[in-house]
């Protein structure tokens, strides 16, 4: 079965600065690959993705080329750093500018995106991930996505503030395992999905 | 396809008492039984649920028995009462018992709720379902439950203390057409699931 | 006892458009004002405040001179939309864009949100108030505000979307009154911090 | 100034069993006695605090014994585990419990836990600690207590399952810093409001 992902790596961190939510993201999106996933990642905070809640926001909004790479993917991984416990504001953003999906319809009349799954991957230099990763997956659910279950990565040093995922070698193990589980899950759902998907609404 | 279907209610009212929570549960139950999933519901707070985080903490702790219905379902739905917006003391009860099914394998080496599906319902007198949801999901999703989207529905009466899900008329009718696309989300996942499962893990 | 006064409003919607969240913050704004409060209000989507964690992300950006007025002020106040159950993506900028002053200290030692005294105000055209005020406010307590007893108010309508603040009638008082109330609370702790403060931490 | 202090450990251990999470509130009650506070320490688990959300709940009933403590107090410290990434259920019953205080007020007309302060100890064998803070610091913020900067501590390992704070050295010394700081940004709040109250709501 042709499976396509995209990662949206939410990082702070304009390229070509190193991302250490992109190096574990790497973790999952390798992993996807490894089950003949056809994998795409973006940087979000190098594109101009405006504030808002619509599709297209306009004067120069690159939101809309973001979105059609979501809506041609069956796998969706948000991938986010932990600043103050939470998810990125550039997290926070694309859950936003993903409201608009919420009352877009495919050609069946189903929300744009039922049969789609979707998994998270965060780091942080501090505790939070478990929340993080409930924030996000509520959204996706709300929007209509599919989480497996495990479908999730994460790393942190705990307790205080400390290293970074890349500085660092507590538990980094722990996270690729667990990260090459959450890929194992997408694809799994993704392609039962695929095969058996929602069916349209009564009329 | 044979599918069933457990819901727990987390009310804090113990039987006979009349509980709002039940009452947005039986919609999704019936919508359920009208897929042809066999359904059943629990109170949990009549049954002595101890404390803890193993499967049975001994001396008269009724949770093996709940244990045993959840493993028995194909379909977990939790519902609870929003109490300072968060889910109530006998929801988070429930998810710290299944936190030993973390560590509990099928026969062919998959966590036990992989393949399962799971939804929330949430009534409250104040604001709070988004977050009951996000909490709950979470939980579920980290013990290996997949959580399809939209399979959730709530109620509640904003802003600031109001009157019931019982007593109220506002809102309702959205509660229930959102409650019964809830249950036919959990009956398509779980059906595609049951068809082509979450393979094991490679040896 | 002479106290000043910030509110960040954190909309999506740039100047003029009108903010829902602008007019329930003014009802706090004005009660501050009436206990001789020196208040100011700024919309931070209209200012270019660079993603980040310092207090300083060159180029542009603009939160340099937004931190000099969180400085000025005894009294903070976050108001916030909810998108998705959550704050905005701007107040989320706003904690990161603060996460610096976890490192600052005043000429006594003392970090320097020390003695502060910080609220919250959410508006909503669906559920989430209360954990919208849950994540900021452990975000500013983490930074080192002290955050007074029902320091808060919102606004929202239940369940499912709905219409705004501005457009509805239901509730408006309650959170008119709940938002006073706030005002006194904020004004009394500020007043009684300024007049026996946090002391310096042991040499 | 007299000031007491009240912690409830929130673990689900019964005693005699050794919590964790009394070992770190431990640190945070023998910083509050060096500043010459009376100190008290309850284990929730301990007594049959029984479900629902009144002052007294009949049939055995234990709150009512914990309530008058909670009142006596004025600085309370909410020590709980983490399970899940939440608080314990033992934590949310009586966050439940303290739920009917909204509805109490004191002999000039304040909510009885105006003028009060609130700090919070989380210990967890995974990530989880700063949302556990927020959850907590809601709660006791609606029911109007107040919340100084930096008046928590925890401890935890991460990323994934861990050793215990009993049990680890890792970061120990951090979380008892972090905890004595906290003790003294709650004696100083607690004894600023002492001083100067926050005045009755005007009539």
């Amino acid at each position: 079965m042709d499976l396509t992902a995209l990662t949206l790596n939410c990082t702070l961190k304009r390229s070509p600065e190193q991302s250490n939510t992109e190096a574990l993201a790497r973790v999952v999106d390798n992993a996807l690959a490894e089950h003949d996933v056809a994998t795409e990642m973006i940087r979000v905070v190098d594109h101009d993705v405006k504030p808002g809640v619509t599709s297209d926001e306009g004067d120069g909004d690159e939101w809309p080329a973001i979105r059609e790479r979501i809506l041609a993917a069956d796998i969706l991984v948000i991938a986010t750093p932990t600043w103050l416990g939470k998810p990125s504001s550039i997290a926070q953003r694309v859950q936003e500018r993903m409201d608009a999906l919420l009352s877009e319809q495919d050609d069946v009349g189903r929300p744009v995106a039922y049969n789609r799954v979707a998994g998270v991957v965060v780091t942080g230099n501090e505790d939070g991930a478990h929340h993080v990763i409930a924030e996000v997956a509520q959204s996706l659910i709300d929007i209509g996505f599919t989480v497996p279950g495990q479908a999730w990565t994460y790393w942190n040093a705990g307790p205080g503030p400390g290293p970074t995922y890349l500085e660092a070698d507590h538990g980094r193990e722990w996270s690729a395992t667990t990260g090459r589980a959450a890929a194992a899950n997408l694809v799994a759902v993704a392609g039962a999905l695929k095969a058996m998907p929602i069916p349209p609404p009564p009329t």
